[in-house]
């Protein structure tokens, strides 16, 4: 509802900027008695963290989680849950030449008009650092449907135009690009390569996949579960389309094709993916959604200063060439935080 | 935020089933002063209405809408803006035949999963009918956002897999599919046809513009403009796709190509789709939806019945062969509805 | 949260002018499958309607309450419930005078300054008339939270100053005061009839009791069941004063002698009104509120015009001499709503 | 809305238990480009550190507030601004004997029963250390509040009994206990030396004024000024009784007597405390609030331990007498807070 804040029973507050002292999150409404620890947490932190093969991000952050509240001795006590992660690598004069300077396809020329002020440091807060704090509450929020029977992952379904091919992804693939495809993965990696090279980047599309989601999830009609995860989605920086299920390809199909037949043993196909009429329905919830290209990238580009007067910006430093495959575990975290939300919304009026 | 209602300063919450006594909605947090008419809300309604040239909805609703609050002697008073339309030709008995049987891609399954109840005629509140009151509710959205210079339309876009050429849509089209390409309009009003012979539907899709928008609307991050208007539209029953700007072709281009460079006279191209970091940049803002053929066909369906047994459902009466055109003024009302929730929310904090 | 909805998970929003054409509420979040008809919220109702003995107001409304929404064959069905209750008495033109005019003690000045508009018949949106709406969907409330075993009743405690005795209110007074000492309530009303003659009105105390409520409900720290309950109950138009348990009289206690000791048998003593620390401990939950007494007095009184001249104001028409004992069905709905709504979350988490 | 946040715009979550890490507090909603330093937080939060004139806590905190986000170079930025305060002190071992019994007129056997498990540390999240996350906050909403002319101040009217003399408090008085009438201010003084030689506590009455508030803040029905101040005052640990204007005297007056006459200089009277309808009228914000004895007392008290076994609790270490004056900065930054919300709320409306 608000603007930093995500959910209604089980709520996500995230604050912070790139280059301030700190980035956090405030988990609002978690069940009590729930095991949890600061390294439970922190594997999914590092999951995102920049260093993996590919990535050229100069920054090192340690990203360690401290659990400031809502704890006790090991289990969740109901209270609000606190989380913080220092950020130790805050060299914010590197930036200093950017503080004047909107950079085309980042949020800088929006937050100057927006507020009138901007911490122009990374990013300040429409920086993807910003989601760590998201991803380290939906550490929780996956302990919270795990418990309901509920498993989520997903995987890179398109890179540079490479798509994979047809896939039976059992699980979490756990390769560099967290892609089941491993011939198509070989032409990602070579694509990545060259537009490193060329001093430009890529984008990509991600698919989630949920399992064992009960049938009844999502609120007629404003808090639908399909809406709300689209909505959770296309918060992410860098997404630009989200479908659900058939998706777009559904739009070219006829009733009859895309209709999901019922039999005893529950639908035959998942065109729906899994949620009709905003509610879920006991298949696969299946999500696909489009990363734009990262849009730092190092060749000069035309923009304006604080001014209105035209200039060249070059961003320095050295960037990822794609948010994939980083942008992914943050994807889950979104949609393990909104399953978790309607999960409980759910407990409430179940009789 | 919740199930039913959508906003946090301009809130709207509709109520109603397809064939109980009334739909509705109530409208709280609508400025004052502002001159109001049922007649204006009326002009919306009828855009939806059934009976257009290709509508082959048997229903006849009068649609009537009557203001029982929140207006006095022509103007708003602050107060909640309550909406009802009764539904006066609501034959429930029609559908007797349905009340144990779940409609393959209707919402039928998933309800009766949810609540272990529901009401089964037509659809009950996921009828396409409970979209009068965002509708109602949409037309006075679209009055205070059009006393800021904001105004939009939608088009269609693709239907039946048949795409409109070029487009430099400068109005919304007022032809019957609202199509701003005769000749593609043609061919798919020869594509609903056939699909009407053939006991069959078509999905499509639409793309709604808005311009004159002043950039610095949204919050980040999870109120984010592109966030809350992909929550609003896919939250429109029919809806499975979303995407901004450039959206899933987006993923296929890179960096140097999608960034929009800006020159003293604006951003020069709109691969953004108006929206950075989730805050409109004062471009058109250019969003579409991936719309679903209709569930209801007329062949017969393999599907369950209460009990779990295998029936086959058949679907009687005459419905629409495609949610297009009659869901356009229902996009353009959901999109109404999150900028006029936003553009007061930033009147609050402009300074 | 918004202005007129209140509860997070059990969410009532009121609407309706006091002349406009209709009052109503709508209650989304309602647990499916519970039995509901209009006669028995119409019970609830016909407790609130002028017409009592000591009553003067001149308004005769049948009051009949219409379900719009939400209930389908006698149950509910988890969608929102739309109540509607017509204004047939509704003879704006007697206000005419009160156009231009601010009455002493009424809303008019205040609502003038907030809207610059307002709907002068009767007081308009502050009008009492509004708590229809509330008592209507408290009748929903009350039946939720005695499924749970809570029950709750309000009675006179104080009027024009006459006290109670010491009392053992077993149950809810059927008395014309609702009074559980009859030598006292005789001297109210003497009181009532000598005021009555005098052109004047009274205010008083009204006690509101709650049995058999669970402990655990309430959150910290901002979702108090003793801050909601205040709050709910000091958003009634004439309330001026919420107290719980010892309430003021704690002030002046020692803290040995206020903490209620507890023994296996439960509390002691209950100066803590049934809250400790926010959240219901098992114990009786017991609320006073204050009432002021009427603002429509018959005697002219000093006050100014739309222009800020000097004017008289009188007040025709004849109005109640005390809001008791009308106003107590409303502080019975406004608690039973805000226990139910803590119950639905509460159940949320319940493990 | 949420449990541990309060607010639709100006938005305060605050989390932390009194033995844990730290707490602290994140501001959403915060205007941009407003000035803010740590030192104009900590101002306020030293107001109600322990270690004054009568304090007998033992506790020694730095009481430090660290500002983690939401501030650029001395000034907001419209983003998240995250407040933290290490528990320097905090040695929960000493708390070991509390942690199987419940102690009288605390939150132990709420807590236990709503979550199953609570940290049972100096009260853990019921602890009055919480509300420093709020006195922090409330730093920030004074700013806003300030910059549109609202002062307000909150002082002693009564303490163990002992009222304060007719006053004409003009500031917010600098003595010891906050108390306008040092005759008074002296008894109390002696009758605190008296309660704290004797083992006890005592309770007491604060008044909060609010000067310079413009009228029109408030929204009906269910967010009127008054019922959330008193839902945010009644949410304080020790408050048992909330009273606006003339309050519970005001039931025992005559309509004739209590309404206030209105000339073209304002309000003659003021037993309204300043709101009509639960909008402000412009006069003085007129509010009373009864604060419990604490109830850590140092006597023997009858209690049951977890498994429901009679026990006696005895209280180490030393602890406040009263808490007055330490929840006068309490009081005051609720009322900022909820004055700061409907402020950004009425100017989103205003035309």
């Amino acid at each position: 509802m608000s603007g930093n804040t995500i959910g209604v029973l089980f709520r996500v507050t995230t604050w912070g900027e790139s280059h301030g002292p700190a980035v956090g999150a405030v988990i609002d409404g978690c069940p009590p008695r729930l095991d949890l620890s600061a390294a439970e947490i922190q594997d999914e932190l590092d999951r995102r963290r920049p260093g993996g093969l590919l990535s050229a991000s100069p920054r090192r952050e340690a990203d360690r989680v401290e659990i400031l509240s809502g704890v006790f001795e090991g289990r969740t006590t109901g209270t609000p849950i606190s989380l913080m992660i220092r950020n130790s690598d805050a060299e914010g004069a590197a930036y200093e030449n950017l503080r004047a300077l909107f950079r085309p396809g980042h949020g800088d020329f929006s937050y100057q008009a927006k507020y009138g002020i901007r911490d122009h440091r990374g990013g300040g807060r429409a920086s993807g650092r910003e989601t760590a704090g998201r991803v380290a509450a939906g550490a929780i929020a996956r302990k919270i449907i795990a418990e309901a029977g509920i498993d989520l992952f997903a995987f890179t379904r398109e890179l540079g135009g490479i798509t994979v091919g047809p896939i039976s992804a059992a699980t979490a693939p756990s390769s560099p690009l967290c892609c089941p495809d491993p011939e198509a993965e070989q032409r990602m990696l070579k694509r990545l390569e060259e537009a490193r090279t060329a001093g430009d980047t890529l984008g990509g599309i991600v698919e989630i996949v949920v399992r064992g989601c009960p049938p009844g999830l999502g609120e007629p009609v404003f808090s639908k579960i399909d809406a709300d995860l689209a909505g959770a989605l296309m918060g992410i920086g860098t997404v630009k389309g989200v479908e659900i299920g058939a998706g777009f390809a559904a739009s070219r199909m006829t009733g009859s094709a895309c209709n999901d037949p019922i039999g005893p043993e529950g639908f035959r196909t998942n065109h729906a993916g899994g949620i009709l009429a905003g509610i879920t329905n006991g298949s696969e919830i299946v999500i696909r959604v489009a990363c734009k290209p990262i849009p730092s990238i190092t060749r000069p580009q035309e923009t304006i200063d604080l001014q209105g007067r035209p200039a060249v910006v070059t961003i320095g430093g050295r960037h990822d060439v794609s948010v994939i495959p980083r942008i992914i575990p943050v994807c889950e975290a979104m949609v393990c935080i909104v399953l978790a939300d309607h999960l409980l919304r759910q407990r409430a009026i179940d009789r």
